[in-house]
């Protein structure tokens, strides 16, 4: 049997780490690096600073798959994610068929909370489906949206009342019916800009939890061009941006 | 200056506390405790395991406030949550005048994470901004619904979806508009039977990552009413609970 490790490492500083984690890493023959892109290098950095600081002296190896591109424009957002989905399980297997022997336990160290708009879950749960020398489990971790309320010192929710968490994809289809309060994640395309004049507050931040840190709040009417500026600006200087907010409606900012 | 902490430790497993927490925990003069009702021995037996296992020596003191009782079946809900939150802050603000010297730090452990359905922030910020001695600080920690989706080994979004995160009050007003996934908080009244028939799968959890912990998933028509029944019992058993599910439309389940 081999054994398949999901687990969340928290988005952005290293302290977000579990000890669940840190002793699941502990138990770890390999850990598994498969992020792509421009993010790649800070990601991986991440992972090993991690390693380096809290496995006490335990030194498990790392194996790069060589994760494929999504094609970011496809008119069908659902076929390409589908498309990269089958890749990215090819990588997995090829991973686990070529870098672990039977009775190792190996790590993927997934940014942020392995549950949320992540792919890795239902990708070993098909891998472990097909096969059967194959266990697998799912350790939490501190996502981005909670770095970003945590670092802004604000609830996610008003209240009593609901919270929607979505993408930037979605919310440019309207604002959703019957919550107060959205959390906007993978938004490549400022689409909290289409939302001023609607009297919304803005939490914004950029590489939270990192000494690159960004945090940017206020009425969203007087904010969005600055959040807009920055962020663009931010991009360009590193190459990359991960970035979340939380747009409320400004009557509940203060409940 | 007085300096005040509010750490999310987790909801369940004890290891489920992040490193920044713990190194927060070890610069604390005292911890606060405010819980009430059957949980509040429990929660504090975790807390106090918590500084056992990983404070390495550090021993802060404890100092406990006594918390009002929310009257639970209030006609008004809002009402009743502010008059509660009024008498937590002359709780927080008697701590903080007769419990800790100037320069010293305190913290409050948060179960869960303090961003989500927890009126700690706002009512120390009220607190804060009344005052000029004072200084805080937000840190996340893993929330029962993060602990239910990893050890359901399920995402808590389906492929590019929204979640809406409600509670079972809401909830009862009816399925919420645009997502397929809805995550339930503070549900005492079992509002997911009243799904049943509409094609949804569940994933239930209670006491989720500690000894007493009971998973139930399937299809809610299947399942609805065991969940009914073991939440009762477990209820009874351990003179409190503490539960939460994610619903989904079924035709997304394996997306």
């Amino acid at each position: 049997m081999k054994e398949l490790l999901l687990i969340g490492i928290g988005a952005g500083d290293p302290d977000y780490i579990t000890m669940q984690a840190l002793k699941a890493l502990r138990r770890a023959d390999v850990i598994f690096l498969l992020d792509k892109g421009a993010a790649k290098h800070k990601l991986n950095a991440l992972r090993r600073e991690i390693c380096a600081r809290y496995l006490e002296g335990h030194t498990p190896r790392f194996a790069e798959g060589m994760q494929p591109e999504r094609e970011r424009e496809a008119a069908d957002y659902r076929a390409s994610v589908d498309e990269l989905n089958r890749d990215k399980q090819a990588v997995f297997e090829q991973l686990i068929d070529e870098q672990m022997a039977d009775g190792e336990v190996a790590a993927f160290m997934v940014w942020g909370d392995p549950s949320l708009y992540d792919s890795s879950i239902r990708i070993i749960e098909a891998i472990a489906n097909a096969r059967s020398d194959l266990s697998y489990d799912v350790l939490p971790g501190i996502t981005s949206l909670q770095a970003l309320t945590a670092r802004h010192r604000v609830p996610l929710n008003s209240i009593g009342r609901a919270v929607e968490i979505t993408t930037g994809r979605l919310l440019a289809e309207g604002w959703p019916q019957g919550v107060d309060s959205v959390a906007v994640m993978l938004d490549a395309k400022d689409t909290y800009r289409g939302f001023v004049g609607q009297d919304l507050h803005i939490y914004w931040g950029a590489y939270v939890g990192t000494a690159d840190e960004i945090l940017i709040a206020g009425p969203l009417d007087d904010v969005a061009e600055r959040i807009a500026v920055t962020r663009l600006e931010a991009r360009e200087r590193n190459g990359w941006i991960m970035d979340s907010y939380l747009l409320r409606k400004s009557g509940t900012v203060r409940n």
